[in-house]
């Protein structure tokens, strides 16, 4: 039994400076509640920190940091997809268990980087990678372990729902609302990974394969971010009884799963169209749990370290117990993950609000419905708005769960008629039933 | 290693046959996970049960098969608090590890218990006691183990959820939606349990002790039941943008922890006020994280065999370890337990609803306003109501937190008033900021 753990912090950013405070601050409740001495021994920093406690040994030498024999968990805060890589992967191979909330290195190399830490009898958790301080990789993992997952739908990006949010409560526009949240550092100068779902997508990936016992496939998750979001079919979903947010998810289906992140209208009544701002919330559906849904912050420091500090307390018993046995990285034995189909986005199957501007003629409603027919697409409710100045008519069609494939091909159809103006817009609704 | 882990199942009720039928629906996903196989050797049954599986033995003799050497983990699901304990206490006195649901028996013999479990190196696990299958002991306990809780505010009745919802939704009165529930078989036939706050009254406590790390202590618990809340007010509140709700809280204040169970106006905005039904949710506000929501199924077959099993999981890490180092039972290691102080309700500082019922009388708005603030209480909104028939007006008034102590004298005070012609209706209420 080993009394002290002593824990190395590589790269004092947001998250790292997090750890170091929220180590300084709950000093007394952290022994209390593991009965050991968590001390940090390291950080790994480019530049010196005066404000770091000077017991701490500061180093650039991120490499030498990860081998020290002093040290038993290392915990992984630079970010970015090489040192990070290198850094983990020297740590494994020192037989240290490894900590990190870099959710764009483990969607694209967790399959390697697991492996490897299985071979060496370490863990490497990542508990802060996916919705920040809610504990869904801890609560898919062990809490739902004896439950067969049918879906997970998950809120999983602040920035994109911050945006969505005020778009929603405001009627404010898309570019608007991202310089706002670019100047409140809730998206970054480069907003792309936010808005455009990467982020989304890579933190998706991680959530399907422990809810299913699959493999990470980044590169299969199907990904729409929210920049073509008009402020009209916010509004207008708003007048349906829907709200626009944007969704991570993972479907069981019969021949395969949907892996997918887009914008989605979901019932105003659901709690997930209630968790506005940047917070996060995840949506489980299991059997035979039924649903359950946890919320809070996705991102920031004092979240972000609570992640990373749970998993540093999960260790201290697996580094006590005088074996590697415990849960499994991907929530599954690795041999008995699965390599059952991700489906295509044409095998999808979900709701659609399909959005037609359409000239002010007789029988244009009664093509539409009949190609939507034709294509054995049921339509659920049809809204249609006073015609525009220009003579236009917006004729908004909320559908029932049909083949994308259908979807696209009678899409395609519709477009032809002459009295459709501009292509149809369409987003994708799921009634998280 | 073991490959085989051995299970008995005590009681046959809806939760014991919800975890015969979960190992039986979920042996695929089971195994996979745990890279175990996890059987059911042994059920305690009074009655012989035909429609379960030959191979498994049936016994009425429960301590027998709490003793058997075959059986590696013992799940109780009996209920009640005489043979239940009996029976628990042999199997820790046996070396086994205890899985229970058992709420009633964990918030009053819960120490004694926990104890034994230490002084023999088993574990006895109860993630299903509180909030079914919300897995909120597994969250407190683990995920946010490295914060600081500052409180916990939690929907964990599901009976008294479903009373309230329908008479805030549908207008309904108590004692209508009371038999409805009861013969829905959300009620029992005897509903003191739920109604009175007793069963939300001991999931609380088992809370507060994991949240704060004090010692288990329901007889401090303040406990006010549902029973005697009036539409009249569920309509009030309602217009006044707020829910009532049946909540379990725990706060830590400077002077010690408060432990309270009653009907509470919340803001409407809030996603606890959203939860509806026999739904559970529970909130926890704590230092790094900030507030999180965990939202679920509070009770029945499915979602209690989920937890029951979600501890088998985790105890299969454990017997394979050669170390009974372990998460501690209340969170904190036992002799860090703290004796910090629990306030008597006078102590408390809350919120306050209060309806009276005036005469239609000059001064009388007056004299209430002046008595509450020369007892220190801020008034956040008055509400008057036109006259009954009756000549009596209701004045509906919502505080800012006062503590309890001075609230009670402002309303003798106000009772003594000419005008004044009912005892005052006082309803606690928070804001959950």
């Amino acid at each position: 039994m080993k009394d002290k753990i002593n824990i190395a912090v590589l790269g004092l950013g947001t998250v790292g400076t997090g750890v170091v405070n929220l180590l300084k601050d709950n000093a007394v409740e952290l022994s209390r509640r593991s009965g050991h001495d968590i001390c940090i021994t390291h950080v790994g920093t480019r530049r010196r920190r005066d404000d770091i406690d000077p017991t701490i040994k500061q180093s650039d030498d991120l490499m030498s940091i990860a081998a020290d024999d002093d040290v038993d968990i290392v915990i992984e805060v630079i970010g970015g997809k090489s040192v990070a890589k290198d850094v983990i992967i020297h740590a494994i191979e020192h037989k240290k268990h490894v900590v990190t909330a870099n959710k764009a290195l483990l969607a694209e190399h967790g399959n390697e980087i697991f492996g490897l830490a299985e071979e060496h009898g370490v863990q490497v958790r990542y508990e802060a990678a996916v919705a920040g301080g809610i504990p869904i990789i801890k609560i898919i993992r062990e809490a739902l372990a004896a439950n067969k997952v049918d879906w997970v739908a998950g809120i999983i990006n602040g920035t994109g729902n911050f945006i969505l949010t005020e778009m929603q409560q405001k009627n404010r526009r898309f570019g608007d609302v991202l310089k706002e949240a670019q100047a409140l550092g809730y998206a970054e100068a480069d907003p792309t990974f936010d808005v455009e779902g990467i982020d989304a997508a890579h933190k998706l990936s991680l959530l399907a394969s422990i809810a299913f016992g699959i493999p990470l496939q980044f590169n299969k998750v199907y990904c729409e971010g929210i920049t073509k979001i008009n402020l009209q079919d916010v509004v207008y979903a708003k007048e349906l009884g829907y709200t626009i947010k944007h969704l991570g998810f993972a479907f069981r289906r019969e021949h395969g799963f949907e892996l997918r992140v887009h914008p989605t209208l979901i019932p105003n009544s659901t709690l997930l169209a209630n968790v506005n701002g940047v917070k996060n919330a995840v949506m489980v559906d299991a059997h035979p749990l039924g649903q359950s849904l946890y919320y809070g912050d996705g991102a920031g420091a004092g979240a972000t370290a609570s992640a990373v500090m749970a998993d540093v307390m999960d260790l201290i018993y697996v580094i006590n117990a005088n074996t590697p046995s415990d849960v499994p990285h991907l929530a599954f034995v690795p041999e008995e993950l699965s390599d059952t189909r991700i489906l295509s986005s044409d095998e999808m199957t979900c709701g659609y609000y399909l959005r037609l501007t359409v000239k002010d003629e007789l029988g244009v409603l009664a093509d539409t419905t009949r190609i939507l027919s034709e294509n054995g697409i049921n339509i659920d409710a049809i809204m249609q708005r006073d015609a525009h100045k220009s003579g236009l008519v917006p004729v908004i069609i909320l559908t029932l769960p049909v083949l994308e494939s259908q979807m696209n091909k009678a899409i395609k159809e519709i477009e032809t008629l002459g009295a459709v103006t501009e292509p149809v817009v369409r987003i994708r609704l799921e009634s998280l039933e």
